[in-house]
């Protein structure tokens, strides 16, 4: 399910079209003559989520070019790519630690283990980087892979503060910045640069595309401790086990003091999978209004992004980008 | 240590500086901002090993230039990106399946589990086709990421054939093509068109390359069923246990039948990580000649890859590439 329905019935159906060739486009690029390659690609389908980066890029490419909705082929080309990367990060994601796979036991079927996903994770990012090195210009070569670097940094970084309970808001957001939001403020940037706009409203989309990522990622990781596993279709929770420290809870640990402070510390370091302290958390973030106060810094971000689109002139592309800031803080999956 | 010594004093010199940039420019692009990123980028330093492929980029240069020893800035780049791509190779096949976890126990310490050998190794393809983007001319980008893309498409085809005591030789040449020689080819062919070399010595260039590439993975397969491990420098016999087969035991599955096929088959399916089956395996593998036939198909590979080097003037360099030719089947690590 995509992140936003336009509300406007002929730019949705335009982006449904363009959103179809993007998938054509990856389809295409991904084909392989090995069969159990194919197999492979057929099963990450299952992946394909809100196509929050591609649609980025394709309204951002609408509402930057001169007829407020032309899409180029390399805007197509890009929206492939970056999804590509998006996917080759989930598919990454699914590799297991070897805590997790002692304790959970959890079975990946055959080959679809530890082993396969990460080669399938690497296909995926080198066959994005062969589409992008295709395009026209090397500029989307240059941009996008700066903006990996940044992603796997970011990802590392986050790596790196695992049951850090000390972590700071200024290094999560850092984190954040780097692992998710910067990506989608190239989606916007280079869209714009691919409709030849200065630098300048280039740069404002980035802004649009950074802050909206930032709240994406704030809400994703509300979603993950406050959730429902069926509303959002996936297992929750997992950020606590991993020992990933999080808006809520970053608050929450600055909020309590005293014995309360030392009992969250202790049921963090000690017991964080067991149900029974996850239900305790999830009390004392509803008595601290944790979840307000990430929900409420996401609606500050959403808030400057929309500032950022005030340089394009109006059309439906413009108040679809709009609609998906707001998007982003409402959404329940 | 490197592959081959040089013979000649002055080139082994000038090989030796070009080196040393080559790892600085290494270094350059992998720095981080942050403390954690570095600390895992100095940790895979230990990985460097023979430095095949920027090698192959380095003398491949001098053979084809104009004055039989010149190396440009951009076989600099690019002998630094082969290296980073091979090393993010070597980094994510240190991560694990589930089986061999659960079986080997290996204390893989702090952040240095699954994860971060997954992000560590996105990190490094990151920044290699990064470094690849700004080479001046787009060619790069297109003929590393079309090989990468090889690459991972090998890898998992080898991984779709754990445990396929049918596999012939016909598809062991296909995976080894795809996931060790085309990288090998790409060095010589791209280090030839940097010199604005013909399209024809290119290839001929692609074929040294390839053959040297094919044969130089034979005589690694070789070594992990035979070799000493004091003197290869890493665990061996791991093919055997993850139900890899190469040529040796390809061609000795070929060989033998009745009640020696039969048992064979048995001590694959049942018991392939038993020394005393090891033993055995090494007892026919022996009686049967097959690592005499192994080495005589690389010696074979070994002889038409020199071939190709037929249209090159004489020059120490040409006479490094035949010497690397024939190190890669005398090699014992």
């Amino acid at each position: 399910m995509l992140l936003v329905a336009p509300q406007d019935s002929a730019i949705s159906e335009r982006l449904g079209e363009e959103l179809d060739q993007v998938q054509k486009l990856f389809a295409q690029e991904l084909s392989s003559s090995l069969d159990c390659v194919n197999d492979l690609v057929t099963h990450i389908e299952q992946y394909r989520g809100k196509m929050l980066r591609p649609t980025l890029v394709l309204v951002t490419a609408m509402a930057t070019s001169s007829d407020g909705a032309k899409v180029t082929h390399a805007h197509q080309q890009l929206a492939a790519v970056v999804e590509m990367v998006h996917m080759a990060t989930l598919v990454h994601d699914d590799v297991l630690d070897e805590a997790a796979v002692r304790r959970g036991g959890r079975t990946v079927n055959g080959l679809r283990g530890n082993e396969a996903a990460v080669m399938l994770g690497d296909y995926l990012i080198s066959h994005a980087y062969h589409l992008c090195s295709h395009m026209d210009s090397p500029l989307a070569s240059r941009v996008v892979s700066a903006s990996t670097n940044q992603v796997c940094a970011g990802e590392l970084h986050q790596l790196a503060n695992r049951e850090n309970w000390e972590l700071d808001q200024e290094t999560y957001y850092q984190i954040i910045r780097d692992k998710t939001a910067c990506l989608c403020g190239t989606c916007c940037s280079l869209a714009a640069l691919f409709n030849d706009l200065s630098a300048d409203v280039a740069d404002e989309m980035y802004i649009y595309g950074e802050k909206l990522g930032l709240a994406f990622q704030i809400i994703d990781d509300v979603l993950d401790l406050t959730g429902s596993e069926d509303t959002v279709g996936k297992t929750l929770g997992l950020d606590l086990r991993k020992g990933k420290l999080t808006l809520p809870l970053i608050y929450l640990l600055q909020q309590v003091d005293g014995d309360t402070g030392q009992e969250l510390r202790v049921l963090l370091e000690s017991s964080r999978e067991s149900d029974s302290t996850i239900a305790r958390i999830r009390e004392l973030i509803d008595k601290h209004d944790a979840v307000a106060y990430a929900t409420n810094a996401a609606q500050g971000l959403v808030d400057r992004a929309k500032q950022s689109l005030g340089s394009l002139p109006q059309s439906p592309a413009h108040d679809l980008l709009s609609q998906m800031a707001n998007a982003v803080l409402t959404r329940k999956f």
